[in-house]
């Protein structure tokens, strides 16, 4: 079974007592700089402060009894972890979190907050494969994959369909990837609902492996990506994620560092909200003009708020 | 004509166009911390980033075509500038702020986007008044003031009616006071719905002439309260304001700078929200144990989020 429509509907009415309803802003300045109108969903505001607490409580939510007792492993560079901390502890099971050495001290305090146990280990997605495994293995722990899974990409998806209950008439979403599991549940969500809606993949091109993944058909993988936006730091496409991506995603965009950083600043200045680097990625592109956003709604997905306030990326000390 | 809960639906009506209707925002480890339930009403997400939008808005468009034609004159220590600005283009009359020496920056861009023009001052109440007065003389607009007005008042309260309609059954409002101009929307909009909501006003101690007045029943004078909360350093309860606080407001409590800067910096992580100092300041009560929270439902007007990002108070260059 793939990831449908109907999967995502059932994942939204299973994790609905679990997550929030998050709003979606909108601002006058941002409209008049790029001639369209922006509608930022805000997953910042989410439980654990990121999308990923729909995904891993979908996909927590989703296990069987006799698959749950033993708990559950996952690896993650940091809001994966704590949110299948948090649908763990919700569910009363124990968690088992590999995440890479460099993981932002909020992201780890996140976790630990909701009694993850945590393993460190290198950031290749190799290494951090190789060490779940070998806790699944001692453990009996389920596996809940950060994005490989269509368990996760349906959760993901719901924030989409609660974007286009708040605004039917969108022309476009623009997307932040990382292995691609918030994208595959987007696009299939987004055409499933709408399907003229063009679903827009933004990565920093120093991590573009699902841009060239998406060209070429083959699963790309570059070796330590060492992009601003930690979050996105994932150094290949999901085996599941690839034929979904290439199914349903219209176009996969790049963007600089440098614009990155100046999206993130620009959101936090017109917007008042704290995003991390991650989720500003999909206004990157509308700041670099990588579109055309005139006279067209534009639905950017805010992916998570968890960045240390004491290491601001405009602020040198 | 004092103020009622009539002239606050009144005025909710007429700024309705004009508004936002900001989100009240939740977070559990907030909660866990303080032993109540807390809401937070985003007014840092209210054009020109702050509820000051409410009252120039109200105050603006309640003017006759004849009263509106020369514009309007206001001073102010940074977002009530703005709000007026964005209420006298919206109207299409020009406006005149006075505004003290030393506002953020953020605050005197957010004033010129809006096209008002500014004329600087010392930052005491007495030379603010006196050179919005020669502006008036000379120009002819009509005066928008600050707090001092019960037009102005009446649109501030409007936030308190969407709190109470999201969250009918809070038992506390806390509300962060410079001049009382809030405080007296909140406290007549609040006792109006619900009569059995306690509402607090709460003041930097360095900046604590309304809690004085509130006390003494005189109104006190502080020569330049030096309150990192630029927005609540209003040396001088207004006139109007005063009775009202007497006759609605239940009590008035003082907190340190060092937790207004905790506060803040505890909201930014929790919440994922920027918010300047003086919206901070309702949460400092909460830090300090002033009252007991446990098992309440407490709103919070978070007031406004225009903050310079290159000065953080936490961070030391």
């Amino acid at each position: 079974m793939s990831l449908d429509l109907a999967r995502i509907r059932a994942a939204h009415e299973r994790i609905r007592p679990h997550i929030k309803r998050t709003p979606v802003l909108t601002n006058d300045a941002l409209d008049a700089a790029c001639g369209g109108q922006l509608f930022f969903k805000c997953e910042n505001f989410q439980h654990a402060g990121a999308f990923k607490s729909r995904g891993a409580a979908n996909a927590v939510f989703s296990l069987t009894a006799a698959e749950a007792q033993h708990g559950v492993v996952a690896h993650s560079s940091g809001n994966h972890a704590a949110a299948v901390a948090r649908a763990a502890r919700l569910r009363g099971i124990p968690a088992y979190l590999v995440m890479p050495h460099g993981v932002p001290g909020p992201k780890v305090r996140n976790v630990e907050s909701y009694g993850g146990q945590i393993t460190y280990c290198e950031p290749s997605l190799t290494v951090r494969e190789a060490t779940c495994a070998q806790i699944a293995a001692a453990t009996g722990a389920a596996s809940i994959p950060p994005f490989d899974d269509y368990r996760v990409m349906a959760g993901q998806g719901t924030a989409t369909l609660e974007l286009l209950e708040d605004v039917p008439d969108i022309h476009v979403i623009l997307c932040p990837v990382g292995g691609g599991g918030l994208l595959c549940g987007t696009a299939v969500a987004a055409k499933g609902v709408r399907p003229a809606v063009r679903v827009i993949g933004v990565e920093p091109t120093l991590a573009d492996d699902v841009a060239q993944s998406f060209q070429t058909g083959q699963r790309v993988s570059i070796a330590t990506p060492a992009t601003v936006a930690d979050g996105l730091r994932t150094n290949c496409t999901g085996e599941k994620n690839l034929p979904l991506i290439r199914a349903h995603v219209d176009e996969m965009v790049t963007v600089s560092e440098d614009n990155i950083v100046a999206a993130m600043r620009a959101l936090w200045d017109a917007l008042k909200i704290v995003i991390e680097p991650s989720a500003a990625v999909p206004y990157a592109a509308v700041l670099e003009g990588r579109f055309d956003a005139r006279g067209r709604k534009i639905g950017l997905i805010l992916t998570g708020g968890n960045v240390d306030l004491d290491a601001l990326p405009w602020i040198t000390k």
